[in-house]
């Protein structure tokens, strides 16, 4: 649907509204059993609400597409994530919860090891330590280049986080990082007119930073990748006229809420802090994205068991979420992480919408095989957004 | 499906389509019983049907978007409500069976209430009653301008249609009601150069109505807005190759039938009527839009009871549309309009479609949850229209 249609069809309500999302909520079968992760847990309040709700699988980029975290939230958030591309480099900037100005051109650093001959060796060096990561960032603070102001920040290992900012620079520029060993790094070319300003910038970062390193042991070069900008995009709370705010405890999706304009709360770091955080700002605001973390992690490990944990540990904490009384409540996840995979799946992800008027259809369980069954159809992820608002009753009458 | 596609692949048959739309059909269960309308109402010939039909859920516009009756039925008739905006202003028109010509331009217009200075005291002049209504259109009939013929027609209470007909007009004019209290009506001002005639005429009606209202009680003034053009809407019957007739008692449902093209058959204000117009000219025609009203009004005076016997009304009448022997038979509705919203809603609609090629599903009662399930799955209501279609064996097979 049309964001712009969307805004025009908004229209205030006191209704509130929580989308949770647990991150990589979808799995798959675990062989000996032939049951997910969702079908092997014990979720008495999840299975109880999911009866009394419209339930369906949600689809954040298209069939068989892994959506990775930024387009799987953007996708919840009701943008269609194909329209609205998130570059590595801001990405990696929105991880460390880096506040990007309008303008900011962001790029993934790597720490990297060349030999005598400028080639590299190592495209990680050795996934250095993090506190060595910090050392040579601070270091690289020294640099300046002539059309940019340079802002570093570490993330973990080998990672740090480039910006270049200031006036008239685009992200257009190419990739530094060869991919390849044995080889010196590339100059950074522009990839339209308008970013020779910016790729004359990278090159003299990357020429400037090369003697600074030269004695950091394996850690002797920089590799860039991912330059872009953050994308100009409709902002959600003026889209849905809805006072917004983020409780996440994650910088990767403090950073993808901030993004699209919603309040960021200060939270604590587990899933009960974000909960007393949820309740404290009750008031506040009109929609609460929440954001569970545990399910994707131990996904991502490939440890089923941990999932099956996880998934009950949000079960356990529903019934705090349910008594704030939302008028709306939706249930879903950015992405599947099957435990099987131990990695991002393309499976479309469990979802369920209650509400009033939600018109709960015959799903008496929330799992990926009876979501499959239910009212909402398979849809794609954006779809989520105007439903939330049509059940909150925020959206008017389209033609008379 | 893209029209003109369609128009290619339409070839002639002998076979005879009914459409059935009942107005609001879809509904949402009471709290008190956990059931629907349809779930509660006693229906053996539409669960009948739906056995041994192809049933599914039919979205107009899209996922949580409420579609008005114009939207709603455009979709029914194979067109994507969203290319094909009908202006209010139209719609009331169409709704008081008004024919408009092409180049007409419709506005709705009220009466209302100014105070000695010409500020609005009322908007709707105390909701009028309509035989004065009449009386001061038959007033307005005097007024001439310089670019447009003018022609008023009385709808009800405060509400009239205006039409300015006449050369090189455009609907791209902004309406003169400020929509608050305490301030002058505003001057029509042209949205785009090509609508100075139009705006230029609107301002002298209003001008030269004011003195003729002047004595005119509370109803003092006129408001106007929505102004419009009949839509350039590719014609139903040439599109799809159907001699095509629209059985409504109501004007709105006639109008919109008039505007894609359809015969409009005259008949009597009940259902049983119409049965008898559809059953007189069925050898006339390939295909038959029939509308029954009465669920939506049920719905709309969020009378639970009285949608279920509407309900049930039409499932006594189904025998006889079935006694014609159709070779494709379709039910479904424009929209739901849920009893406990006592308006319009975003809920899928259920759709069955039933033809010796339909193809039966495992659904055998005609309910939301039930057709949730259906092979039809949930799909766009334009995309009905292909089916009912190829149902007939009227389209070619696309590639060779």
């Amino acid at each position: 649907m049309d964001l712009g249609l969307l805004h025009d069809l908004a229209q205030p309500n006191t209704t509130k509204i929580i989308l949770c999302s647990l991150d990589g909520l979808g799995g798959l079968p675990r062989p000996a059993t032939g049951k997910s992760e969702l079908e092997t847990a014990r979720l008495p309040n999840l299975h109880a609400l999911a009866k009394r709700s419209a339930c369906g699988l949600l689809r954040h980029v298209g069939p068989g597409i892994t959506p990775g975290s930024g387009p799987g939230h953007l996708g919840l958030f009701g943008y269609d994530p194909l329209q609205h591309p998130v570059g590595r480099g801001v990405l990696e900037a929105l991880g460390i919860d880096f506040h990007l100005k309008p303008g900011d051109v962001a790029a993934r650093g790597n720490f990297c090891t060349v030999d005598a001959q400028g080639r590299i060796t190592d495209r990680r060096a050795g996934r250095l330590a993090t506190d060595l990561c910090v050392k040579l960032c601070e270091k690289l603070r020294s640099v300046t280049v002539d059309f940019a102001e340079i802002v570093i920040e570490p993330v973990k290992e080998h990672r740090f986080v480039l910006v270049l900012r200031g006036e008239g620079l685009s992200g257009r520029v190419s990739e530094t990082d060869p991919q390849a060993l044995g080889v010196p790094p590339l100059h950074a070319r522009a990839l339209d007119p308008s970013a020779e300003r910016a790729a004359a910038a990278v090159n003299q970062f990357v020429e400037r930073a090369r003697p600074l390193l030269r004695d950091a042991a394996q850690a002797n070069m920089v590799l860039l990748r991912g330059f872009d900008k953050q994308p100009d995009i409709p902002l959600f709370p003026g889209t849905f006229r809805l006072r917004a705010a983020a409780v996440a405890a994650y910088p990767m999706y403090r950073g993808l809420a901030r993004l699209v304009g919603m309040d960021v709360l200060d939270t604590g770091p587990t899933f009960a802090d974000e909960i007393a955080t949820l309740e404290r700002h009750w008031a506040d605001f009109d929609f609460f994205f929440l954001h569970y973390k545990d399910t994707d992690k131990a996904g991502e490990d490939g440890d089923f068991d941990a999932k099956v944990a996880a998934l009950e540990r949000f079960d356990a904490r529903l019934p705090d979420v349910l008594a704030l009384g939302p008028d709306v409540l939706a249930v879903s996840g950015d992405h599947s992480t099957p435990s099987i995979l131990a990695a991002h799946g393309w499976q479309p992800v469990p979802a369920l919408v209650s509400s009033a008027y939600c018109g709960a259809d015959h799903v008496s369980r929330f799992t990926e095989r009876d979501c499959a069954g239910g009212a909402l159809g398979i849809l794609p992820a954006q779809d989520l957004m105007p439903l939330l608002m049509a059940n909150a009753l925020r959206l008017a009458k389209y033609g008379a």
